[in-house]
This record gives C-alpha cells, structure tokens and sequence, in this order.
C-alpha cells in the first residue's frame, strides 16, 4: 500500500530503534516484506489481535501503557501455545502525526519488546480513527493446542483471577478507590504478564492450554468445544485474586470464574503427568476436571451448581 | 484479546471455508495461534497493511472488491521481493455486525486467496470504523530486496503506469466517463493483479525491485536511498498505459511517473544480466539507469529536466 515519505518518517524517527541483528531476522523494516530465517526445529505459532480506541482501551490512556497492553495480550497467546517470541509486526492507524504521543508509545512498544525479547520487523502506518493491530510470532517444539483434553484429565489455572474485571469499573472511573488502588488497577490493566515462563514449564505436561481473555468458565468452553469434551468446576477451589476480593466483595469469586482480561492459562493435564506438575511447585492451583461430555463447562459450589450471571466478553 | 462467542460465529461462519489441509499449515484459524511448518528451504517474507475505509476506499464499496484489493496490495508485496504467497492473516474492524457485508467480503477475500495459492490461517475481528488489515507471509529462495541497486544498472519497469491514478477520479465519481471505461477503472482500482511470476522471472537477475504503490519516482527514490545511488529517468520511454491517455490526455505522462496504486514492478538489472532478461520476452520497458549518487531520482525530457508537479501519495 502507499507507503510514501511520511510513512517513512514515523516508521524511521519512531520505531528504527527496534533491534537489527536478532534472531532469524535477516531484513527488518524499510522493504516491501521483511526477511525471516526461522529456527530449524519447532513450528511457527502466530497470532494477530487489534485493540480499537475507546473499545478495548480509553483514547485519552498513556500511551506507554497502551503500547505495553497491546503487545503483551499478543505475547499472552504465544505464552498459551507455549511459543517462544520471535518477531512482531506492528500496524497502527493514527487520527493525525502526534510527535509526543508517537514518542511515548514506540518507547513503551519497543521497552516491551526488550523485556520479551521479541523484535519489531515491520509494519503500516494509516490516518484514521486510533486503532492498534499486532501480530506476533513465535516458535514452538511442543505446542499446546486447545484440542487435546480427555476426559479424566484435571484442570488447572495459573495465578490468581479476577483482578482485571475487578479494576476495570476503578480504571472507568465507575468505582472510587484510593490512589494507590487505582494505580495498582491500571498496571493490572495495562501490564499484564504473559505467562512465557509458566508455559515451557508445563509444555511436556499439559494436555491442551489457553490464555484466559474472555473468562475462565467461556474460555474452558473453548477447550471443552476443541476437544469433544465436558468439564466441572469446583467455584471454591478457584484461586481469587486479593484485589478482586478488596475491589467486589462477595461478588470476587463471579469475577474469578467469568470476568476477562486476567490473561493467566488455563490447562488441562492428564493423570499421569499430576505428579511431576505438583513436584515443579508452579503457581498453579488445580479446580476442577474434565469429563465425558460436548462442550458443556459446569460451576459447582457445595454441591450445587453455580449459574454465571454475565459470562465472557462479548465483540459483537 | 477478548475473542468470546460473537467474534467465534464470525470467523466460523464465514471465513471457516479457509482450505485446512494448506501447504504447511499444521493448524488453522480457531486456536490461540496459528501452527505453521514452513519449507525448509529459503527465507520467510512477511508484510502488512491496512485499508482504512473512506481513505483508502469508500465505506460502500462491494465488499467482494474491497476484499480483493485489501489481499492483492498484500500478495504486491510478497511479489516485490521475490516470494511464493503461503499464508495471511485477516484483522477485520467492523463498526456492526452485517451478515450481508461479511458474506460478501468472506467470498472476495476466499476466492482471491485461491487463486493466488494463499491460505487464511488466523484474524481477529473487532468492533470498531471499518478497517481491514491483512498480513502476508510467503517463502523466497532468492529474494529482491531495495538495496542492491549498483550504477550502470538499467531501470525496468512492468506493464504499463498511470491508469489506476487516472482512474481514481472516475471511481469517485469526480470525472465523467462512459459506463464501460467506469467499470474498467473500478476493475483496476479493487484488482490489481500482483506480479507473482513476473518476479518469479526475474528474480536471479534483477539486483533490486520493488512494487509501485505510491509512485513510480517516489519509489524508485526508495530504491536508490537503500541502495545509495541516484537514477536518471526518460519520461519518453515510460510505457503509459491506454486508460491513463484516454482519461488523461497530455498529462498521462505525469500519472505515470507520479501516480500510484498501478502495483507494477520497479527493478534495476546489472549489465551483464540485460541480455538474458530480454531473451525472456517479458511485458517490460527498460526506462533509465542507475547512476552515482546520494538517492537523486532525475527524469528527463527532450534532453530537459522534467519536474513533477506531484509526487507520490502522502500518508501524514
């Protein structure tokens, strides 16, 4: 696409900082394509996600953090393939040429790169309403698909949940807090953390996996859709965040089990691998279990079952 | 990101016809990633662009048009540097959910990856202004970059210039014209057809190419910046396209050295390969030569400077 000389001054002034002699990377930006030299071994795994202004992040937000959010929720699907990051591209539709914001937000993107070590290879700059798509890619000897849970496996999470739905009404202004509360919800916002780590951990483990975005109980319906399967869990088993119980109240343990954003993995493992994954000493907590079934994802609590009242996040 | 049941029935119902046995494709749209085994051979060539409705086409456009030309700009690049089309990915805003549009769309964007050998492996679709960003990763063996332009080179272009910016007025409806020169215009704007076997062709003997999206002088300069040379241009010889001289009259010329969005190649072949190349019997006109000099684009008439009044499409 027409890519002329103002194009060339953003990308240039803005985003050339971007590390030349990485991995694989045997032209980055500034051509018609860049040039890639995968590692031997492994499969890619890629993934593209957009974040529209004043949708999935206020227009007005710091653009260091915005910068930072958009790359790591890419990260977060590499992490639940248990991907290591390669190479990223960055397409960003802007309303006007604003210095001190292009500023901000390339130093928050390529910061973010950096602690990922992942590199920016290329890229389109348009004029028009604000809006960030990012495609990542990484390379995985053992991926983790959403289809391989069988009945019988266990089900575990990673972290604790609920704490980005809980701040997301601090974030909005909706719900007062204290400052130091508010910060702490927006770092949560902005900066969650892919689980890279925790991945390659279970990689040789797990039986399927996924980052949770949209909920634990729609996303563990993903999984139980992929792979032909049902799964119960056991809400008092659910590892509730600190903040979520600060911020909701008794209503903590419903965002745990369907509010998104949290960006933890949930995965299943099948038996035999229970073991060696309790010896690693993960934080990881176990809820629930995967059962015969199509698709069907059931809460308990003492022996009831639990009904979502909202569940997921819903696009259109 | 947030990809819940919405964002699930739009992929499954209408880009889900995506072939799923496609070369290297280990697994397609539906996970967290994409899994992709690339040949073992050559370099990975990725590009990504985005088509911002109302800027780079009108909002009511056919969707099966805007479809295509959203993946031919794309497959341009992979053929200005040389590389087999494998795969793409589709992130697609859309201010509503219009089953209409997307049924049409979901057509253009498949049939045009068929024919093309392109497989859909992954998106994302958002809620937002309608924009369409694709991103294209295909293989070369022998890649064309924008830097190994030497003097003594001869400039070649492909086709013929001019008739997508001569076009452009009559699709906006701005210049009258008959119905069938309305239709052809349109035809050229939405289908540009990349020149995946013209650069096929060329490819071990050209030292650089790119594709003309934003001008042939603007981006030739873009050719003799990464290759730190100049180049001298003879408007006489430059193969204006019909279209451009009916719609255009004496000032085709200018649309062909100034005007974009014609998605033909632009490659400068060293002396000693000319013979070889003009054996081949291929629809290109030599134009000029690459000289000394510090990224200077010159062209020339009647022994004269020739000057564009404009040059070239500017994003910002």
């Amino acid at each position: 696409m027409p890519a002329a000389s103002g194009e060339f001054d953003i990308i240039r002034d803005f985003f050339a900082g971007a590390k030349k002699n990485s991995e694989g990377v045997v032209l980055g930006i500034g051509d018609d394509c860049a040039l890639l030299r995968p590692p031997a071994e492994g499969m890619l795994a890629t993934s593209v996600d957009t974040l529209v202004a004043d949708r999935h992040f206020p227009a007005g937000a710091d653009p260091v953090a915005v910068a930072a959010r958009a790359l790591r929720v890419n990260l977060s699907d590499l992490a639940a393939m248990n991907a290591r990051p390669l190479w990223f591209t960055l397409a960003l539709t802007l309303p006007h040429s604003d210095v001190d914001w292009l500023r901000a937000f390339s130093r928050g993107l390529l910061e973010t790169a950096a602690r990922y070590g992942i590199s920016l290879v290329g890229g389109d700059t348009t004029r028009g309403p604000l809006s960030i798509t990012i495609q990542v890619t990484g390379i995985s000897e053992c991926p983790l698909r959403r289809d391989g849970a069988s009945a019988g496996d266990a089900v575990y999470v990673s972290g604790s949940l609920g704490a980005a739905a809980a701040a997301l009404p601090v974030i909005l202004g909706q719900q007062p807090a204290a400052e130091s509360t508010r910060r702490e919800a927006e770092h949560l916002f902005y900066f969650p953390e892919p689980q890279l780590s925790l991945s390659e951990s279970i990689g040789g483990l797990a039986s399927s996996a996924l980052d949770i975005s949209d909920g634990l109980l729609a996303d563990l319906g993903h999984i139980c859709a992929a792979s032909g399967v049902s799964a119960d869990i056991d809400m008092q088993a659910l590892p509730v965040a600190p903040l979520a119980q600060q911020l909701a109240g008794e209503g903590a343990a419903a965002l745990a089990a369907g509010g998104g954003d949290d960006y933890q993995l949930c995965f299943t493992v099948p038996p035999e691998n229970i073991p060696q994954l309790e010896l690693l000493g993960l934080d990881v907590t176990r809820i629930g279990r995967i059962v015969e079934g199509a698709g069907e994802v059931r809460a308990w609590r003492d022996g009831e079952r639990w009904i979502p009242q909202a569940c997921g996040y819903q696009h259109f």
